[in-house]
């Protein structure tokens, strides 16, 4: 693997990467770097128009009609197709809805369904937090459930024929280490437990194979990688295997099997159709549909490549021009390390501040993480080169020690 | 009360009509006439302009910055306090976040934790489907709640001591007969119960009082009179008296007291932003707020009389031109009615489909009402009566015999 370690070479990178059309249908601003696809997608070009002709079109004028005339009712199945096409899975396995958040809790909830003579739930400290905290919230209204959270080294021996259902994210979000999936599926499978994974991290960015892996549950995010615009609404993945047995119990209208008779009793409707609650988000469900179209004719394993490239390339240029000044989070063999890099430094919060206000735009983890997502769709290696070189000017006139940097917003 | 009974007065009542200039806020479709409000508001004139804005914008150059610069963060609380003004309820108390069916989950869930040693809900068969369905779920859960489903006139004698929780619908979605809001939470909290009521069909249309009334726990539907959209977020809203003890289960991260600590452990927020879960849906929260714009300068006792009269002219009317000819769903006494009237009719659907086909929208739930939405905020006295104009000629004609009428949609 030769990386491009000269701004020079980085161009002539740029100019003979197979992907950089795809650049084209992101519509980003004028002297940002933008390293931060791993929180919140930019904008595609595409979504301005599409979602103005569902407000104006569509809603405006078809009204409630619009339901069936745009085919509002069938797009969390429609949008779910696609987002399969991206983690491995069958068209039917996936639907859009509700937030991750929500998901989990559905996800996790299916699964101990299907192992009812179990009651542990087996994840890892430092999880993403709101797994963790809706594992808490099912906990509350079942005291019953036993949360084993181990360290990550220890997950494969604290599985045992007690365990449930293993609940891991793919990708670590502060450090972007991958796991093993399908090691851990099948670790969990030998335990007669399933295993749930979160992909809000991984989907759009690295190669996801949840049915090749044998994967039994898998949620994950719209807004990160697949670009679905803020608070996008969510994904959920049940193998096909588990379709007639499982039960959900976030049990709204949408998923009713005859949402439309109206009767009194809940009956499942089949299929994912089950993990519908609630009305669907139709305007962040235009929005997504419009960002996961800027994968059209991409490959994932096309995308991953570029991806480790941009990765790679960047914490060579970084330990070429900074030695010794950053530690390193995230795993160094590429294998073992999603679509992310995280650096680590004292004064990690100040130094990405300085950063941000030069329009390289990654962010900052508590405690001394400063996160870099490299988003291969829209990222070229001249703006890894460049990012560097701000980077490197930063540290060597130490101008993040300005007072500026060092008030903290809520969000970065 | 005199009702305008030709297309003279209605026009002329019209001219005087100090709510008139609300109309031009929106964009309603040539040659339509919208009765159906009650299932999704008409599209305001402002929320396409302020929807683009936030994609090409807030989204587009400012990216994962709008979370503070946008103020993104806060948009939950901010339209809040907007429907807190509709409700009766102060500023604080009310917060959007999710689907109506995932905040009824919430609300009923907090109710219960506040009763720890009470384990029986009460509700109506009938009440809107989805609040039904989300109590079986939540029965799933927690086998030990008692549901008692029980008949709207026995709903009083049905309360006693071992009831946690009254959950009801205040305006009923098929018939639009309105609970006494205020008897009822008064006859639960005499027995020691606190009342959930689902402002679905009310917010927005009816005066409602939650603090006059002293309702604990509320929720209700972004999309029919708030004109939010296909598919808004919902809202929720908790007595202050509630908030230092309340705890709900759907914990997700952005409900945490410090969320960007990301520390292991869910501690819930102070006061309404506990209720919130995953990440906000901006695109909809965006589009809520201008539909909630379309309020600003109304006042609900200007807008209820408006309904009130705008509903009591359509019977006036119905029963003039096509006397016997339907019966009636809703309560006669508009003192116990929403904002809508349903008929009854054998052919209700085909009737429905054969209006719907000639530009009057309505509505059709089975098995034979026929659903008329009376929005003050944008529908005329001439709307009414050529929409009975409408009705009358297809009586007439029998028109809604023709056999395209008789194929029935998934929604209509």
């Amino acid at each position: 693997m030769s990386l491009p370690l000269s701004r020079e070479a980085c161009v002539a990178k740029d100019a003979a990467d197979p992907l950089a059309f795809a650049r084209s249908r992101f519509d980003l601003p004028e002297g940002v770097i933008y390293l931060d696809g791993n929180s919140l997608g930019a904008l595609p070009r595409a979504t301005a128009q599409r979602v103005a002709e569902l407000v104006q079109n569509a809603w405006g004028q078809g009204l409630i009609r619009s339901w069936n005339s745009a085919n509002w009712i069938t797009a969390p199945q429609r949008v779910g197709a696609m987002i399969a096409q991206l983690i491995g899975a069958d068209a039917d396995e996936v639907i859009v809805a509700d937030s991750t958040s929500i998901n989990l809790f559905k996800g996790i909830s299916a699964a101990l369904a299907l192992r009812p003579d179990r009651r542990v739930i087996v994840t890892e400290p430092g999880n993403f937090p709101t797994d963790l905290y809706m594992l808490q919230g099912l906990k509350s209204l079942r005291p019953d459930l036993d949360i084993r959270i181990v360290a990550r080294d220890q997950i494969e021996a604290a599985l045992d024929e007690a365990v449930a259902v293993l609940c891991l994210t793919h990708v670590h979000y502060k450090s972007g280490e991958m796991f093993d999936m399908a090691r851990l599926a099948a670790a969990a499978h030998a335990k007669g437990a399933l295993v749930l994974f979160d992909l809000s991290h991984s989907a759009g960015a690295v190669e996801v194979d949840l049915n090749g892996a044998e994967v039994d549950f898998a949620i994950g995010c719209g807004y990160k990688y697949l670009n679905g615009g803020p608070g996008a609404p969510a994904f959920i993945f049940a193998a096909r295997r588990h379709h007639a047995q499982m039960r959900q119990p976030l049990s709204g209208w949408m998923g009713h099997a005859r949402p439309f008779d109206f009767v009194d009793d809940y009956a499942p409707a089949t299929g994912m159709a089950q993990f519908l609650s609630g009305t669907p988000a139709i305007l962040g469900l235009a929005a997504l549909e419009a960002g996961l179209a800027t994968f059209d004719g991409q490959t994932l394993k096309a995308l991953r490549e570029k991806s480790v490239l941009l990765s790679e390339t960047f914490i060579a240029l970084v330990e070429t021009k900074l030695p010794g000044v950053f530690g390193m989070a995230s795993p160094r063999n590429p294998a073992h390390r999603g679509s992310q890099v995280s650096l680590t430094h004292p004064h990690g919060y100040e130094i990405m501040a300085n950063l941000i206000a030069q329009g390289v735009i990654g962010d900052f983890r508590a405690p001394d993480h400063l996160r870099f997502g490299f988003t291969p769709l829209y990222l070229r290696f001249q703006d890894v080169y460049d990012a560097t070189e701000h980077l490197s000017a930063i540290m060597q006139a130490e101008s993040w020690r300005a007072p500026q940097f060092a008030t903290r917003a809520a969000v970065t």
